[in-house]
């Protein structure tokens, strides 16, 4: 792909994309033409992945920035590429945007191109369309030599996760009572970092499967043992939670994007925490048995109340 | 990307994932994991493109069946990958569902796949996500060994389209006024076809600059001059129009789909035409000159109506 933009034609919503790029500077490249060109991957494989983020189903205006809107959606779609062990080619960026929102284009955008720029993933492409609620659809390429995917757990493997998670969760329970969160809560509702460069190193490491907390750990550790076919239990006691948060508050917490991966006993959790400053903490086991997920408290199987869902009008 | 889709886990939005997977078959590959992995590209380049239908902006619910409207999102998506000669490689279906669409997700679903059958263009991931308007927004990758550009044009090429214009406007028109459209124009509305294999060939015979109608006629020759730098002159009495409707409304008719193409002014349209079926008409020229489309009559330039707006509610 070429840094230069194709000359973009004459209306209004032209204009509304030239600022755009304007705004996105050398981390917009080659956008304006049919569709994106990117002249050569070489012997990697593509990895590529669509998320949706829409207005009163992933968020409420009135709880983010324009700003942090636009940097959540973007690392929200980032973070599917994390989970692949991939390294970011570029994002392409559906906007869906009510005449309401005209006037906070710029903040949107800034908030994009943070998310973009932060992970090297450069605007590539785009579609913008008038509609009733703002609406972004953020697609995500990426590279990798060998794919991590959520199939490729082994009986014997250690479940590891990244972070501490609860943050998302209490944030929205305050937002939603009309309370102020914790800065340090609402910093990981509105700002989740898309682990591209954790995902690497472990899977360097020896990593055999990852998928991204979208859901809620819970529902992930499910997802995970459903792809590889097995069993996975995870101590509720071991999940690392956030201050203030309760384990089974941080096991049901979404939208964390932090990473759930499988991979040998070994794992250097210390090496890694002094390279990303971030946790890496052993949760559970991969077993054969029963396909599913089992989440146990003191070695007795608990059940959890209804897992994460989207917050409804 | 293997054809075997990742074990799915638990739930109703996974549910509503698993029956489209269904539906589509050997139509959708590889789905289910965080991102759709594609092992190589070779040494052609990859192309890809994003596109987003929204209900009451795009189309209307009362106008066209559950199966057009999936249909004819994605093939205008497809098209864009038409318009750079690419080779589709496959798409992705970000999809928002109102409660009120939840019935009519088979028929969706149905026009997707038959989209993307008919353009070899397999469903490799997606997403699914609540809302308030039935939207579609579908990424499509191609690969290309020397992508055809809106950029390529050359003085001295001629200017060239395929098919005959005018059919969606017509469509359109009746259908706002509350009448019934001809079936061909309704046809023309509800199924455009991407010209994929259409465009190849040109590609391959000489064509050296590309641009799919969804805008309109005049408004594609005004892009193709600006990212050309070039000056391109259109005659109006020479632009193909389908029956009963004027070569204004012709140049103006938006959401068609076809090709408009610069190349050599030897470009043999009687064997396109043998081969494909369809019209490739000479109706213009690029030149020097100042850059931009100019549209003339009988040698006149004339000025047209303002252009093809989406319609609004």
């Amino acid at each position: 792909m070429s840094s230069a933009h194709t000359a973009i034609g004459q209306g209004v919503e032209f204009d509304a994309i030239r600022r755009m790029l304007e705004r996105w500077g050398a981390n917009a490249r080659g956008v304006g033409d049919d569709a994106a060109v990117i002249p050569s991957i070489g012997d990697r494989s593509l990895v590529v992945s669509i998320d949706t983020s829409v207005e009163n189903v992933h968020f409420r205006r009135e709880w983010l920035t324009p700003r942090e809107i636009g940097y959540r959606a973007t690392a929200a779609a980032l973070s599917d590429i994390a989970a692949m062990g991939a390294r970011p080619l570029g994002i392409l960026v559906a906007m869906t945007i009510p005449d309401g929102w005209r006037n906070e284009l710029d903040g949107l955008t800034d908030g994009i191109g943070e998310a973009s720029a932060k992970s090297a993933a450069p605007v590539i492409g785009g579609d913008t369309t008038r509609g009733h609620k703002l609406s972004l659809t953020i697609t995500v390429l990426g590279t990798v030599r060998d794919a991590l995917t959520r199939a490729g757990a082994q009986p014997g493997n250690s479940v590891y996760v990244t972070g501490r998670l609860g943050g998302p969760r209490a944030a929205l329970r305050d937002l939603e009572a009309g309370r102020a969160p914790s800065e340090v809560n609402r910093e990981r509702f509105a700002h989740p970092v898309p682990r591209i460069l954790e995902s690497a190193w472990l899977a360097a490491n020896g990593a055999t499967a990852a998928i991204d907390i979208s859901d809620g750990l819970s529902a992930e550790v499910d997802h995970l043992a459903s792809a590889s076919k097995l069993s996975i239990i995870v101590r509720l006691e071991d999940v690392p939670a956030v201050e203030g948060v309760s384990p089974t508050d941080a096991v049901l917490s979404g939208e964390e994007y932090e990473l759930l991966i499988t991979g040998p006993a070994s794992l250097d959790t210390a090496q890694f925490k002094e390279r990303f400053g971030l946790d890496l903490t052993l949760i559970g086991e991969v077993t054969e048995g029963p396909i599913g997920a089992m989440i146990t408290q003191n070695g007795k199987p608990v059940t959890l109340p209804a897992g994460y869902l989207h917050f409804t009008e």
